[in-house]
């Protein structure tokens, strides 16, 4: 028991659950309590899922996603077109894609983007494998979807010099003035490139 | 893989995450991918931490808060007021009156408060256990620190009319303007309680 009264095992468990991000104390706290006062099934559930990550989940080597077995079921799926590739920062990018249900092609991850500030370089990210695959032929589109901004148009933008020269049409999805959003609240710099990027109808 | 392209095992993550109050299933996403990508020494000690807060705690049976031995530390603690019971209704507002600093007696939790809505009486509570703390005869003052709710007023007076017949002092934590408050903001229920018990200086 710690000085403040709370268990020691309790205390460790709101600081592992503190170092996850956009947990702060008071939330790793109310956790804390709310795990220790769980049915045993969801507490067992809980662990076992986290050491299944840990254990079961592995990189694609193709596409370099999250996935059970490598290459991964979309980089094998026999209904995806392998004439595009749609490049994202991180594999939650690329559930965002495959929930839009827009696109058909396969995936390849960078797992960051260019940041001179942070250090990062073009080396630091798949970068490489990406034109790997590229060099192999069958790719005739690749769709730039890193987000919209500084680091994300810059990663775009090195991408789009390195890839144009290969004869592979590069794309950039559009942005713009979100779906529901309001004209009079949106940002300048949102608003600016939506009228730019304007549309016959 | 499921047909979102997240592969099973971190699919059930998310849905465990998911589970725990406050986190909805955008946050449980991030979360499980943050878990993923941990260094091994990380996502060990947060398992065993859970694992640890399972089989470790459990409930002091003088004052029914969470502890690592029973009668907890607090309970038997020689630097404690014997005189004195302070009632809340969680182990977490023990926990934030502990860091206050000001109270230097004993503790008991409810584990929950009076609510005819939800179908919660007295018997439902530790009220029973306080009661027989009470008549053991050491006790002078109970300080009643259940939150300024409608249930935690009821449970309040509902305690008061009990243990006033034993001859024991009941108090009752002050409502007011918190301290750094703004009068021109502050609630009128608030404000009106604040007046009404208005203190010589």
């Amino acid at each position: 028991m710690s000085s403040t009264g709370i268990p020691e095992s309790i205390a460790r468990l709101i600081g592992e659950l503190s170092k996850l991000p956009g947990i702060g104390e008071k939330n790793a706290t109310r956790l804390a309590f709310h795990i220790f006062r769980y049915p045993r099934e969801n507490a067992d559930n809980l662990v076992k899922a986290i050491i299944d990550t840990r254990t079961k989940v592995i990189l694609c080597e193709e596409c370099f996603t999250f996935a059970s077995q490598s290459p991964c079921s979309i980089c094998t799926g026999a209904d995806r077109d392998r004439s595009s590739i749609c490049v994202v920062e991180e594999p939650l990018d690329m559930i965002a894609v495959e929930r839009s249900g827009e696109f058909k092609g396969r995936y390849h991850v960078l797992h960051g983007l260019i940041s001179p500030i942070e250090g990062i370089g073009p080396e630091d990210l798949k970068v490489k494998e990406l034109l790997g695959r590229l060099k192999e032929g069958s790719v005739r589109e690749v769709l730039l979807a890193t987000n919209p901004s500084v680091e994300g148009e810059a990663t775009a933008l090195y991408l789009a010099r390195l890839i144009k020269p290969l004869g592979i049409e590069v794309t950039r999805i559009a942005h713009g003035i979100p779906m529901g959003g309001d004209i009079e609240y949106i940002d300048e710099i949102t608003l600016s490139k939506a009228i730019r990027d304007r549309r016959h109808m």
